[in-house]
């Protein structure tokens, strides 16, 4: 069973695709970021991200999405941009049939760390351990995508 | 020359269809709003948008689009939604190669009224006249839509 991470944003947007077996075992297939250029028409970054997300899902086959929450702290102008990417990303998940599940920030660090303050570093390093790799997926992006995966695969165990 | 005025929503989501003639006048080709049931997960409800709004454009072939731009005053949850909704209308309006303008609700107010806290009678009033219609369209998502198209009709006389 494969599952899709996707970390949202017009900027660069983050994904992971992870491969989970009977045992729950957990390996990377693929894992990297879209990048939209800045100072360019929202809507082509939407469709950006639109053209791209749906070639990575026709090239890796997933079963499932699972995508980061929006958490507001701060920044609201940079929020509503990522709700606009995330709005574009549920309708392809959905376009391509997935199964959609949504974990907030908070969610994902205590499901990979058990701690909801965990930092970075602490949560690049469980992904790595989860996925049992050699070095931590690059860009951070992409990790935050992975962990998201992650997140998945361990809270459908126990549906 | 037509444009598509849009007042965006996951669960309504208000349009309206104007007709420019070279003197600037305009007259209303079609108004409505696309409604989402609620209870629904975001996803169907984002395809449901992208499903019909590709439609409406289909059949009423616009030239341009006018989309209503988010404005915070108190409710984030609601805001968050209304993005994710606009990420889906700017990506269809793409698709399709429309020009697309954005205007916020003080300048829509400003341009129509001429004042900035114009209340909702006096704006859909004021709809009901740049159209020459005997009634105010309904229901006010789509008049709201409409108000966004007439307001691109005024704005770009003079670009």
């Amino acid at each position: 069973m494969r599952i899709l991470g996707i970390d949202p944003g017009t900027g660069i947007c983050g994904f992971g695709v992870i491969e989970v077996d009977g045992r729950n075992n957990v390996r990377m297939i693929t894992a990297g970021v879209i990048s939209t250029p800045p100072h360019t028409p929202l809507a082509d970054r939407l469709l950006d991200i639109y053209d791209s997300l749906s070639q990575i899902i026709d090239e890796c086959k997933p079963d499932e999405t699972a995508v980061e929450k929006l958490f507001f702290n701060q920044n609201i102008t940079t929020g509503i941009t990522v709700a606009e990417a995330r709005g574009v990303i549920m309708l392809v998940a959905r376009q391509h049939n997935l199964v959609i599940a949504e974990y907030t920030p908070l969610q994902i660090k205590q499901t990979l760390t058990g701690y909801g303050r965990a930092d970075k570093k602490q949560m690049q390093e469980m992904v790595r351990i989860h996925l049992n790799l050699k070095e931590i997926p690059k860009p951070d992006d992409a990790a935050d995508a992975l962990a998201t995966a992650i997140t998945h695969s361990l809270m459908r165990k126990g549906v």
